[in-house]
């Protein structure tokens, strides 16, 4: 079975992009990401793209067939992934199996979100299509409710403190004053978090990742194609698993089961376990999730992450830097988007692209992106030779 | 690099399931083709559902981890794959891709649409989401419309009657009165269909597929686990290939040159051509789709595929027999379902399964799904040993 490189990243800067279609945005991350790698359109055999919601966004669904055709790359076989909030992931995770298949050497995976300067319903509303219909948004709840929820169980669980999770944010906001491409470029204090506006009690706004417009793209390659170029990034290891999609059927809060088993077979694949991870990049939609994803993640013990975090463990300088480049928090997170942003700012730190982002010494990075309340959560290690 | 084999085939009515949701459906499909294959849920290895628009239909995304959990699968990967009425399909193409990667021995692959008994908006409005939303759409194109230019073309350039449409009409009611999963079991006369409503001149009601509730699902093992079984049906061909969304930027419009290029990959990876095919399924969504669709796919020259069917050459007893199931015209079209629903049959029909309505010596079948008007097109070619 062949091995699997990236050999070529782009992004668009997350903003609200008043004047871009989804469209745009989608054939700009692709362009930038064939530039990266040195090759043309023709080159590529299969176009992957992640996407949650554009049929409510925008009207439009079909949305892998239109990307081919604006980026004039008709008549390759298109592919939209949707698992809400981590469509981004497993439209890589998908092209990355296509490309094991044998069916093709080179393909690009992309995400894509158009959630400003919509008609129609709500990003709020469109956004609960992650959750479970039936039993969860019908009777009201938002996914910020949700995360609330999880937040609470976890400060009586463990005793996480309202501090600590100002902490994840202020992590963030520091790191994406550097990322050019990100939505918010400016540090906030532990009390500029504590005094934002309340949005579901204890998450308040500076807790939430944005709403925001956004595309990523990169470009895989077969080791056939891969292995003459220099500086390949590797896929070192990728695992998927789902769970239930409404809260109240879990049997555990405190963590993310979905998230434990995706690590694990993607360690597994890799051979290396959480200590041997030089980076991460991590979904913070809500300031609590970072904290769960690196107790799941095994970085910490399971109740630790808020400590973790406390002791300055996660900053670029630390022993294990987590979302570099501002996280979902700073970057911003076009939803379909994110999972592939990550595995760009992964790339680029493995190739020592990110100038002043950039940690030193970064062998292997983790990169984790979530659907819903965790019903989807999908881990890919990369890796150099 | 290991063969793909489909084990087990099921799928629900197709009607109005005014007492049946989204998830009963396809939880009722993947339990019809687990049995079908002896097996049970806990052998499954991941899933992947195709579905255009369960969130604008009802409001629900991350469709893939909700069947999963209404299923009792978790925590397997699940996968949800979108080419708006080519989903099906491409949810197919995607899992037999799954298993040549390696990554699994036995997958499901289910295809559910739930398009009555819904809020918000229409379904035309919805489906035509499938189009180009800011060229087509947005002018007050719908669907019927764009296959109304591609019927007053092919009449022009070739001379297809009007009465040849309605024979594609009659002959898939007159297959479709002895399907017992079938949505309309009425034969029709040329002449009903000739009087039916007028939808987009020269397309009248009759010439429409409907609007359909309904999944389908299918079992599909490596060949380490599908020698051993008595009579699998192997995957010989799967091709897949993008179009221009938009008709305006087509060259051609007198056929559809992804179908051509997909077909053709298929007929390669199978080592055979269209003479060699028994039986297809063909997407016949509105009438002229079923005309355009055997002459791309080689069943007879450019042009006279109104003149084939004239001639009887599709039916049950012919040469070729086309939809023998009753077509996405009597069976019905729950969009993201159909492309399975074909694989489904064709199953049936290789199996020598299908009763009253089985063809004979069945040794290979073609399936064509259509998104969009053929922005997507997916070819699946089956076979025995």
């Amino acid at each position: 079975m062949t091995r699997v490189a990236v050999i070529g990243a782009g992004q668009t800067k997350f903003d609200e992009h008043w004047s871009k279609s989804l469209r745009d945005l989608s054939t700009e991350a692709g362009a930038l990401a064939l530039q990266d790698a040195n090759l043309e359109g023709r080159d590529i055999q299969a176009l992957y793209i992640g996407n949650m919601s554009a049929g409510r966004f925008i009207g439009q669904e079909h949305l892998a067939a239109l990307t081919a055709d604006h980026a004039g790359l008709t008549p390759i076989p298109a592919t939209r992934c949707e698992a809400a909030c981590a469509s981004g992931a497993l439209a890589f995770r998908k092209a990355y199996m296509a490309i094991k298949s044998g069916e093709y050497d080179i393909v690009v995976a992309a995400g894509a979100e158009k959630m400003t300067d919509i008609k129609g319903t709500s990003a709020i509303s469109t956004l609960m299509g992650a959750g479970d219909q039936e039993w969860e948004s019908s009777i009201g709840l938002t996914f910020v409710g949700l995360y609330a929820l999880l937040t609470r169980i976890h400060m009586k669980q463990f005793g996480t403190t309202r501090e600590q999770l100002a902490m994840v944010s202020v992590n963030n906001h520091k790191n994406g004053v550097l990322n050019p491409l990100a939505q918010f470029r400016k540090e906030i204090s532990i009390e500029d978090v504590l005094k934002s506006p309340m949005i579901a009690d204890p998450l308040r706004l500076l807790d939430c990742s944005p709403i925001t417009d956004g595309a990523a793209a990169v470009i895989l390659a077969s080791e056939r194609v891969a292995k003459s170029l220099d500086n390949p990034v590797w896929i070192l290891g990728s695992g998927q698993a789902s769970d239930t999609l409404a809260l109240h059927n879990r049997t555990n809060l405190t963590g993310m089961l979905a998230t434990k088993i995706a690590a694990r077979k993607a360690y597994e694949q890799a051979g290396l376990g959480p200590e041997k991870i030089d980076i991460a990049e991590v979904h913070d939609c809500f300031s609590i999730n970072e904290i769960i994803a690196i107790e799941d993640l095994g970085f910490c013990e399971k109740g630790l992450g808020g400590k973790f975090i406390e002791e300055g463990r996660i900053s670029r300088s630390s022993e294990k830097p987590i979302n570099t480049t501002g996280g979902l928090k700073s970057v911003g997170h076009p939803v379909g988007a994110t999972g592939i942003r990550q595995i760009v700012d992964l790339t680029r730190q493995l190739k020592g692209q990110c100038g002043p982002m950039q940690v030193k010494e970064v062998k292997t990075g983790l990169a984790l992106n979530i659907g819903g309340s965790g019903a989807t959560a999908i881990v890919n290690i990369l890796g150099k030779e």
